[in-house]
Order: C-alpha cells, then structure tokens, then sequence
C-alpha cells in the first residue's frame, strides 16, 4: 500500500513533479533556457504576480536548478542561470512542447527547435542505449527495480 | 508583450502544463500507461480524495487524453485508457522520470526503462530528425516561428 501523500511515492516522476510540477516552476524553466534571466523579464514574460515568481524562484534555486548570479555590483543585482541539473530539464520540457505542437498547436507550431548544425528539425525521442534504434510503444518495457 | 493570463501565451509548454500541468494529472497518466486502468486502482495507487480523481479524470476524458471504456455490463463499468494523444505522452513522461531517476533517487531507478527486443536501458533523447544524431545543448536552436 503506497502512502497517501504522494511525496513518498518511490516514483521518480512523482519527485521530479515535487519540484517541477507546478505550472509556473515549468514556464520560469522554458524562459531561462531561451535566455530571460532577469527578475523583471521573468516577471514580463509570465505576468506573474511579483510574490509568486520571488517564491516559485526561490524553490527553483533551493532545489538547484536555477542558481542566483550577480551581474552588477552597485547595487548588487542578480540573475537566474540554469545548473547542470535545470539544464538537463531541456529534453522532457522540449519533449511536452512537441507534443502541444502535435495536438494543441492548429497553426503550426509557435517555436522551432532546430539542429543548429544541420538546420533539421529536433525530436524528443525514446531511443534504446544498447542497439541505437528508436524504441516504439510495443517495445517500452518498464518494471520495479528491486532493491539491492 | 505577452498577456497576463498564461493561458493565452503563444507557447506549446504552456497550453500543454494548461492540460497536464497539474501533478495529479500526470501521476494519472503515468499509472494508466503501466496498466492501472480502472477507479479504484487509480485511486489506491494515488492514494487521492475520490473526487480530486474524479475531477481529474473527467479533465482527462474531456480533453481527449483518456477514454472511459465499459468493460462490465451489469451493472455497467467504466476504465480508462490512454488515447493516441494520451499515449505519446510517454515521451515527456519518461524523460521527466530519468531527470529524477538521475538527480532524485540516490538508491537508484525505483522503475526501470528497457527495450524490449534487447533489453537495454531506453534513454529520452533529443535527436536530429535530419542527420539522426543526439542533438547536444550547444547544438539546440530555437526561433520563434513567424506565422504565415
């Protein structure tokens, strides 16, 4: 029987969700990885109350993903970069994008992502580590880990 | 300038978090891709309120990423199911549970990903759809697409 507060799910998409689940949290990410990393461009872009980015901004640095930066001295200002961690977000926050260009996107889609070397298209795909190939729903096999 | 209401941001991530931003929702998703497909499965699993699940689901059906199939007659009783829009979620999915597969679970993988046919482990990739090569961070661009 899992526990009823789902925190304590062993899932590792309930954890990621602990962290990046909310709305907001998701939408600071996309806009710091095209390149927003100040408070007041956040702040521009999302039309967010101001409580609720210092709050939503505050948990993204705690839980290392954004980290604060200083860019100017007097007065000290500071921008949000992306760690490693936030980072590495990019491939399942590309991954949802693609599918609100497939299935929400009527128009086509609102942004591009591209291969800047060859100017082709990117996919978020699942790909096998052993054989290379892309892998198909029939071929997804997932099951419980056994602890050691 | 963008407006203040989200929803209306011209932006796939953000319609898409509208529909499945919500950590439940996702909880959801994943637990009717490994095969949980009825109320009270779901129920017992998230261990939500019956009518947080109920809200959710009907969410789910309404916008076309569940179904809810009679598998009983007398009396008469639904499941759910994954749609062809529902089930390309795995994507996203699964790339959210290696993020913290690999930054959120010391112990290691609670659920492991394999293929299939080799049985190797799947990882979630951003991939060129021209020259099929894994697309790096430096490599990623991303415009904003000028409507026609």
């Amino acid at each position: 029987m899992l526990k009823r507060d789902y925190a304590g799910q062993n899932c590792s998409v309930a954890r990621t969700l602990e962290i990046v689940g909310e709305r907001w949290s998701l939408l600071i990410i996309r806009d710091v990885l095209r390149g927003l990393r100040r408070f007041d461009q956040l702040q521009e872009s999302l039309g967010i109350a101001t409580n609720v980015l210092s709050s939503r901004l505050d948990r993204l640095v705690q839980t290392g993903i954004l980290e604060r930066v200083p860019y100017q001295e007097k007065p000290v200002r500071h921008e949000y970069r992306l760690t490693e961690r936030g980072l590495e977000l990019r491939t399942p926050l590309i991954a949802l994008m693609h599918w609100g260009d497939r299935y929400l996107a009527p128009d086509g889609p609102p942004v591009v992502t591209e291969h800047a070397t060859c100017g082709a298209p990117i996919v978020a795909e699942l790909v096998c580590s052993g054989c290379g190939k892309p892998v198909t729903l029939g071929e997804l096999r997932t099951h419980q880990r056994v602890a050691a």
